[in-house]
């Protein structure tokens, strides 16, 4: 027997999930005193249950770690048979290691966190880097959401299409996008040809004539991936795509991607997204990759 | 060799203990991306110092315990001495315990969180109830401040004072303030005669003619403190002072406290304060409590 | 599949239980050598098996503490389910925070010893504070008896009956019972008026013609209970009744409860209880509180 | 800086200790309240201080034990540099391994509950097997005594002594206080003829003419020894001296001592001794082998 | 449903304990890349199952620990229902204690290993010293073989039998032999008459005339058994049987054996034998001990 | 204070480190015994010492890894002051995620397996991947070549040089050296045309002309280097370096670096090296980047 209990960052895709998988949706009060404390109660008897928390992380990202916390700790101190954590998009993955001395490693702490207030198995998807996966003990499904892209690409029978990585960092996983396209891939990267001079954006491989998939796991303020697709049309590009797994667009991406010239702008539901932000945004869907986890 | 590294809830407080106690204040470098998610950088070399964090628990709860948490985990990667949370007001406090069935014990998962993201010593003041450390196998320092207010208050040199206690549960720690100022307690509490009835405030003890003090550990929205305030006039009281050690002051409590008629309004700086909110506002300062401690 | 294992401090009890829900008595030697150190083997095959422990705090607390360590440790060696601790009264509850600097925490000693030697659910009555589930990261449910005592004395449809505390710290429970026979409450309270004087009992609200409910969550050595009576005698109450739901009476106890005058004392089974040493003694069994929970 | 607490168990070796290595004595208030918990209250600050806790286990072993899990949780609430626990007689030692299905382990309950409570390091004398040092992940030092009994029957300058093991599992121990003298071992042991036959003692190696010493880790109801102690002189031994690191005597033991024919019966102060019951006895003291440990 | 993954240190045992219990086999590939570092895969799907691993220490002890780790980890990560570890042979098991100071405790440090990877449960045979079980949390299982060894020389009704333990560490596992046989033990033990002076064998009990079965947990490089079995003779014994649970036969053992005067050679099949190295070696099969156990 | 205790893998670079930095070398004995467990004996007093272990993994890994944990047990048992893992070389890194599923996360393991055996700090050099620091809660220094090979190569003043990275997954370090360099990088990546067609290798960007330095953080068996070095030539690259800060050369890796056409093989002294395999190999010392960390 499995319950789901969405916490309050993605209302939309538990329900999705819950009628899909004919989870049910497990009743809770989640609520915010006047001094901004979290208050949680369980309004279900879960003992001997397997449990779901839903949780994303979008820019209420504390709160909604702290609300996964005492979520878990209602339900452990009722003895569910586990608690499994579903995080579509997993906060504080690009703080992943020390880029510089003095910093923590917040994903990390975060990971710590979740398991300390006794999350027993973690599902999310595309985490930033793979290795993550090892910053816990308990089991964690990191599912690729590369084949939902490739699916979407392969139908629209782009002429000549090329997969662009926006930075050396995405090389790899634009590859894997490319295997599944059958196609090569380009690398956009940044120089610096001295000291006090302005930095510059190279492109590595050749998108002249060919109809670039610019490719990563995820926009943030999309500023880097603006500059890119502009590299690329200026490149010879004939038409640009963005695609990302979790579209988080902070700050002023909406704006960007408004007046940057692209065909399509392509992210999963991992986050839930003010589709009246943006004029030609498609948005597929995770639910279907859960078919064999849940 | 130690050294003060103060978060971003307190920054007065901070200053004022590092230079009444000589300590260094660390830099470090606290801030928000676009998506919301902390980043913080310590520009010290801490490697064997003992490393205090100042953080309290305001408004922002949630974001200063997750500050907190990744300070700790960039201190513990440099091999400091030790790591010591002074956190004045701790927060989720009053989640001590499981008031119904479905509820998490958010003070355990608070305290939880700081240890398992290396915090070794907590320093913390006036604990909602002192059982909370017991939440914790590293030493914490619980820090009373009934002894500035009795010292505030004897200066007052009130004629025949009274503590009140605002509900049966504040008795233990009104009868503590009344031992000090060597005057009696009195202890409203509140009843509902029948089913379907109004809730009654009833008070025990004897008020008449007498100067009140209303004293509970904290102020949040003001409600039942106002409230009380008025009934001890009702009962002849002849002035009514409100004290509490955590100012928290959420939602309408200024407004409440601005229209109720009281002497004076005294809390500690436990929390920052914004005084231009209060005509009739008096803060003490709990930073000499901690001679002996740092 | 359930099995109940007694240990030797309350064999009573655990026969009521087993034959009240039908839950098998685990065969098991319990002895102690010459040395006195205790000797525990199980002698059933419990692998799969839920078992439960039942051992109460007694004036042999130490002993017992000791028993279910090793017998923990014994069921958890066979790979059992899981291991459920009965406590009804929970064994250096009172020390559950640092009165003073110096003290250990007891009550987290006692709580972390269970856990280490295998507990992982805990069921108890009363806690003497709430906060003591937050010792444990396991399942505590610490179950309520103010409905016994409440169905008790409704029954007896005394006249005009008033709750009381026998000190301010056990103002909040008493109001729990108040609030169940719609009454009021009152409470006692010591103060010393001046140094080198001697400590009063004051009584704060009105017992004058009402049947007084003294109301604690335990009678240890009875003094101050009896001297409690006495006043409210003194101050009018028409009779006095003296409640708890731990009768430790330890040391002067009996003796003194011989001597207090008082209508009736009211305890429950928690802890076994010599009733050749009380006259007027009524025991109410908890029994019938672990419907929802065994 | 180091300071000793002593436990209530042998505040003789404490104070021996105290002075043979000028070790400040800790001031501490032990007691038991009337319902028999223990109450433990340091009277000394020991921030920074390496803290041995003297505690030896006797025939109120469990009591011991618990007061060990207090102090050190006193201890260790107060930052001291490190917590030590010297006992001499570690409890339990003997059930420390299954003898049959379903015991507990009941030595490493012991040692699980000592390090649960903060104890950093233990110090111990002849552990009744090397084994248990590995039940600790901290530190243990398990000092041997076969000096201290080689050095005092080497004074006694033995005609042809020979060292008996009074069953096979003493064996090895035999073997090396035999090595110290430079001479041989025998060893006794039982075996049943048959099913429904009475046990009988063998002697394995040869005793005729000889002084035999009887040695074995520790004397507890001293059945055992006394048999054995016969056996030797049946066997045409000239005299039989009884030797143990430990002199539990619990139960029939003085008695059984006694009446034993023995030259000597010679123990160490590992655990307090009431002299006067015994005519023969020798105690050589362990306080000389801390020489490089503390 | 369980299913059982062998390791590459016995397959053999592996497919013989699959067949008699009917346990599926799991397919894994385990293998070492260039640089030898061991690859694993699990090709089952084992969430929810009960998971065996089987894998015994022979000679590379570390390898298959590695191994054992990281078969471990990979179904640890699937969220099996347990992870059982058979480890006939446990590795380390001799250095089970500090003999000199400066050393580890290597058999613990096994346990912990395999433990921090995951293990639940471990099932092994005849540990070197019984107290290894105690280095445990998890429930260990450690089967006694000397019914096997007992059946066989039952069945062969040998006049006058004697079990002789090698060494005093051995005497107490040859009495359990010779209470099975009903026959009296004898011992061998080693002593140095004095400084610079040749270690002498000496024997204690009596042989003349007898079988001789000299008994032993293990046979490693057969130096001291060969030795044992040739005094035996000297002291008229009439034939010798060199009997052992473990036979780990390295270095100069197969060599040493083949040239010692002995009727048979008996061990079980907790390690793999390569039988060609041996003329009269008689392998009893563990296999059927699980019985009751898996 | 400081020790340093080398591990048996790379001796060299222990006295190395030991003459550079003033650290006293421990004496230990650690040997095989026949049956191949490893014994570790420690001949130095090391309580309150800072513990240096020097250890690399070569092709004993896993022999390797256990004399670290047996070595670290041993330290522990003594109080060192804290024990520092030096591990140049961290074996098992490039499987820190699961690149399929049925793997484990063997690098995370070998983590976790220090740690349990009283690890408290790395020190290590170019991690495969930056996350592995997220693997250990304790303290990793995860020192970074890329200076070392950028000055070895600017002194060279290569003409027009090019950083090449042999697959995708290392673009990112490529242009972290390229950046030292002030240069551009080229990227080589394989791409499978169809199913059943021959995997083919494409040069993303530009090598004309240039002098090519193919760079990795280690060249295993350089099947990957080999090849890619051809290609580099044949795509038109004036001369081609290969450098990777970890020589592990396992297999046939000496035999095919001996028959590729390339200037100059550059490795640090992470791993021991056998020269005299090689021709044009030049070893870059890592000893000196130790300055602030020791």
């Amino acid at each position: 027997m499995s319950i789901l209990f969405p916490g309050t960052s993605h209302p939309g895709l538990a329900e999705l999930i819950s009628k899909k998988y004919k989870l049910k949706l497990g009743r809770c009060e989640i609520k915010k005193f006047a001094c901004q404390e979290i208050y949680v109660k369980l309004n279900e008897d879960v003992r001997g249950l397997r449990c779901f928390i839903l949780q994303t992380a979008t820019q209420r990202v504390n709160d909604e770690l702290m609300e996964v916390c005492l979520l878990s700790d209602a339900l452990r101190r009722q003895k569910p048979k586990e608690i499994v954590l579903i995080m579509p998009h997993f906060g504080y993955a690009r703080q992943d290691r020390l880029a510089e001395a003095g910093e923590p490693i917040s994903a990390k702490v975060a990971a710590d966190l979740l398991v300390c207030a006794g999350i027993s198995h973690i599902i999310t998807f595309d985490l930033h880097s793979d290795q993550i996966e090892g910053f816990f003990d308990v089991p964690v499904d990191n599912i690729k959401c590369y084949g939902l892209f490739a699916d979407y690409f392969n139908k629209k029978q782009l002429q000549d299409p090329v997969v662009v990585a926006p930075d050396s960092g995405a090389a790899k996983i634009a590859q894997r996008l490319a295997n599944l396209l059958n196609c090569q891939i380009a690398i956009l990267h940044k120089t610096r040809p001295g000291h006090h001079q302005v930095e510059h954006t190279h492109l590595i491989g050749d998108v002249k004539g060919k109809a670039a998939i610019l490719f990563d796991d995820m926009i943030d303020t999309a500023g880097t991936v603006c500059t890119a697709a502009e590299e690329l049309l200026n490149q010879g590009a004939t038409q640009v795509f963005i695609a990302a797994t979790h579209g988080i667009f902070s700050g002023p991406a909406p704006e960007r991607l408004a007046s940057v010239k692209c065909e399509e702008i392509i992210v999963t539901d991992t986050l839930p997204i003010n589709k009246s932000q943006f004029s030609n945004l498609k948005i597929l869907s995770i639910a279907e990759l859960l078919e064999n986890i849940l």
